[in-house]
């Protein structure tokens, strides 16, 4: 059978996004997935990086790759890359020579990187490796996206925007508006728990306007269809939480659950899916109630991630559900203060290849 | 030295507020304090739910304890009470009799007791042992009130009001209005980490016009006070999580960091404290920085309690700052469907009166 490739995006080049490829390219850990593994990066700025992290003494080898420039047509490129790759890998392996760690598909950037230091003349470097990686995974050239860490705020600066003319405001959001979905979900995922999330990325104050029936419908079927067809779970048992401390305590510290996430909840229950009323999240997170859980939903990112990523050990990763594709995550930040100098842990994104790559087994 | 008593309120009656109270009694767990245990309760009740905990198997051996009706004049009651209890632990203990576990100080329900089964008749005795507690903590005969859990709704049902007028919202509350306090501090601690919250039990919607300057000012001193005097730590490290996921990322995803929490922050920085910027809150709650931490305040009830609990496995001691006297709680719920059955762990009521024990003969 075909492996298709597993494509990272390296995401802000002044981060480090390059620093975890190499490291677990330096590792051989690259080598520990059947399929190839393609790289979003500029060849230069990637091959400043190992040299930093060598003279830093972070790296003892440098790691090879091959470099090839990202293409401008991607249909052209799909006839073109994925026998070759593919067929690189294996000969590689067999002849025992120590083939090149990955692929470098190059995006240029628009400024010189300096490790640590943002530029929003890179933006337009780090929302095209988006935009690409979202071609050859709609197209299924790739098997799946596994992105590294940007910097929203840098992409905003930058005046990035998405297609309906909104401000950028992180991965899932342009995934979903550039495979026109109108609902995905986002969940995060460890050894302890996965949390999928009602509302994600707004402030707040705006999430008690977000929560609602068709978002908390959506989200429920989203994550039900999605544990079933990528997990493999066909009866998956699922928590909410509340949107109110106690979920509300009856009506006495909020409504929501009342009116809005409980007779959705009940819709479901009553098609015999196992999933349970608003719970107080307090006592949802707790061992007694996850042993007997496959997933948990909770209704925005402060009430559910917290928890998550205490419990993470840094294995933690970012899964988008319901997009056309595969897409998982580092469940990191750009780590501005790391980049070029050791001390970045590759171990988020070795999760996140492995998680890509179960799935991608799956699908 | 005299050794005051420590107060167990037994709250609801129809959860497990009681049969707690019995199990470490049973246990002889409550000889462990040279304080004498005061518990409030009815004594018809206690004595029903000890058979029932008999019959269930749970309880090995009845404990036996001496009643005494609680007190209408407070104060004639304090000149009665304080030399006698401490008098007959001390006499108990020499002659090596089995003492009696505990005095109950008797408070009458409205209605007859069912194991699990609320009755809104009996949500004014659950105010009336908080009125008590109060009233004979604030003179200083109790050294520290350690309540178990009430069902809010019961008295919130019942319309039991605070001295202002407002509806009944938690012992928190109560004990705040109680002692003319503009302000407390509810925390939660346990051996992972201890957890104080600028805002408690508002619903999430109201939660951002509750976080201003003057209720962060004064959560951040009272737990700088409370840290060093109850404590005794005098440079208290502390974290701050922002309002907003990622804590605003720089204004892009909420300003309450910028106009609001961190303004304050700076105040106390430049006065020398040991304290963070607004941080993300998904970035806090984790090993590398709770490590270095002596106490985290959240802005809310979601966003500090779930990841507390999840490493609390039945310890998590709820406490109350800011008060004129010590108080910890239980931090669970009445568990009514446990209520004379077993089922029910001490653990909680066992480590609230550990960490009020420790913090009265600091005080």
């Amino acid at each position: 059978m075909k492996q298709q490739p597993l494509l990272i995006t390296t995401g802000e080049p002044a981060g480090i996004g390059m620093d975890v490829v190499l490291l677990l390219a330096a590792e051989d850990k690259l080598q520990d997935f059947a399929r190839p593994i393609w790289v979003l990066a500029e060849h230069e700025a990637m091959s400043a990086r190992a040299d930093e992290l060598v003279a830093a003494g972070v790296l003892k080898n440098r790691p090879t790759w091959q470099t090839i420039a990202a293409p401008m047509d991607i249909d052209e490129f799909a006839r073109q890359m994925t026998d070759q790759t593919t067929a690189d890998k294996k000969v590689d392996n067999e002849n025992g020579n120590s083939p090149d760690a990955f692929t470098l598909l190059e995006v240029n950037c628009g400024a010189p990187v300096v490790a640590g230091r943002i530029d929003i003349n890179n933006a337009i470097m780090v929302a095209r490796q988006l935009e690409i990686a979202h071609q050859l995974a709609v197209r299924g050239i790739v098997a799946a996206i596994v992105t590294g860490p940007l910097q929203k705020s840098a992409l905003i600066d930058a005046n990035i925007k998405l297609l309906d003319g909104t401000m950028f405001s992180g991965h899932t959001e342009f995934f979903m508006q550039k495979s026109g979905c109108d609902k995905v979900v986002m969940m995060l995922a460890n050894q302890a728990m996965k949390v999928a999330l009602v509302t994600t990325h707004v402030p707040l104050k705006e999430v008690p306007n977000v929560v609602t029936k068709d978002n908390v419908r959506q989200t429920v079927q989203i994550v039900l269809d999605e544990m079933r067809e990528k997990f493999g779970i066909e009866q998956p048992r699922i928590l909410v939480c509340g949107l109110n401390p106690h979920a509300g305590e009856g009506g006495h510290l909020g409504v929501e659950e009342i009116e809005i996430i409980n007779p959705v909840l009940h819709e479901f229950i009553a098609k015999g899916v196992n999933i349970s009323e608003a719970m107080p999240a307090d006592t949802l997170f707790t061992s007694q109630h996850l042993k007997n859980c496959d997933a948990v939903i909770a209704m925005y990112h402060d009430q559910g991630l917290p928890v998550l990523k205490s419990h993470g050990f840094g294995d933690t990763v970012n899964l988008t559900l319901g997009l056309p594709y595969i897409r998982t995550s580092v469940d990191h930040g750009t780590a501005l203060d790391l980049a070029g100098k050791g001390g970045a842990s590759a171990s988020s994104l070795y999760q996140a290849l492995v998680m890509a790559n179960e799935m991608a087994d799956k699908a």
